[in-house]
């Protein structure tokens, strides 16, 4: 275990630092390496994004923070201010495997009326690409029909969107059925995270990720 | 419970925006709140900082992330970019509560070689002010000689630093021990947010918020 807490820099962000050049750029860089994206509006979950975004990170997958407005810095449903790594138009879609959604208020809202978002979700979704959502987010899936007949759950309050949307409603911290990840609520972020890491480098991975946090 | 996320705006938050007044100003106006500030440099946990910010600013609690460098933008371990609400030089420890140290690397060894925090630290602990650290920051309590006596826990490997200090090594994700509150990792750094607010407004406050948060 050593002494540090598990700071590798992720592969990503060596290469920004480095050689200045974007992380989508960098991604593309290493197509043996799996990526994901995550898309921040104003107003979304602070934890819910970014312990996803450092755990991705502790395992080596390349996790871009998206920006869905015109500016890379985005401010929490709790009054932080993050840089994003990218802006929506910065993002090639076919390069990744996979697509996050944090909650948040009123950042959910924000992300569902962005049309050109909703429109690559589904194109992505389609195409059978990974996707994973959490607190209010997975009602999003819920009302664009990705989650029919999938196993997911959501924030307290938000089991009629899912079961409207065709979901068999669970009440796990996290729940991975097939291709879609979705989850409960800020409590349940890390639980979250580490479902990511499993799906996307298996699951003894995600177990090491969980002992080299302390996770409970 | 509702259907959101439990986003309350807090008070601190609401001045800034309304009244463009800075965090550590409308700290003063509320004297009847609690006040907490969290130390951020360079290479800080980006979880055990902002969970902790999250919790503590649903719980109303003002709590102010604080860089320690000559920049409000302060780069996490793992290469998240957040804007800090105020300047180490904008703080009245007067008004404080509690001083908070996340844990991280290189975040860690910034904060314990920052001169002016460790004096203020001191000084702090002298005048018996709350104090919480997580993950490798235990260390920095025990190296001063805050941790004699106390029940005290740490990231795996920094027993010794802890023993060393005097403390008494604890395995508990997070541990109270009169005005002092340790954790052992980014995985604690829930609990160790709901201690804090135990600790500044008490168990039924933090019991909400872990309700809320839909925590494990």
């Amino acid at each position: 275990m050593g002494r540090n807490c598990n700071f590798e820099v992720p592969i990503a962000i060596k290469y920004k630092r480095e050689k200045e050049i974007s992380i989508m750029e960098s991604i593309k860089k290493n197509n043996d390496e799996k990526t994901a994206a995550i898309f921040l509006a104003e107003g979304f979950e602070t934890v819910e994004a970014l312990a996803v975004v450092d755990l991705l990170r502790r395992a080596g997958i390349n996790i871009c923070m998206v920006s869905v407005t015109d500016d890379k810095n985005v401010t929490t449903s709790h009054g932080i201010t993050v840089v994003a790594d990218a802006l929506l138009k910065d993002v090639d879609f076919d390069s990744l495997d996979m697509m996050i959604l944090p909650g948040g208020m009123p950042g959910t809202l924000n992300l569902e009326k962005h049309a050109e978002l909703m429109k690559r979700l589904d194109s992505f979704n389609e195409k059978g690409g990974m996707i994973a959502a959490i607190c209010a987010a997975p009602s999003i899936l819920a009302h664009r029909g990705i989650l029919k007949g999938i196993h997911a759950g959501a924030y307290p309050g938000y089991e009629k969107d899912l079961e409207d949307g065709g979901a068999i409603v669970s009440m796990n911290s996290s729940t991975t059925d097939g291709r879609i990840i979705t989850a409960r609520g800020m409590g349940c972020a890390v639980d979250f995270g580490l479902d990511i890491i499993a799906m996307l480098k298996g699951q003894s991975e995600s177990d090491r990720i969980r002992k080299a946090i302390v996770a409970c």
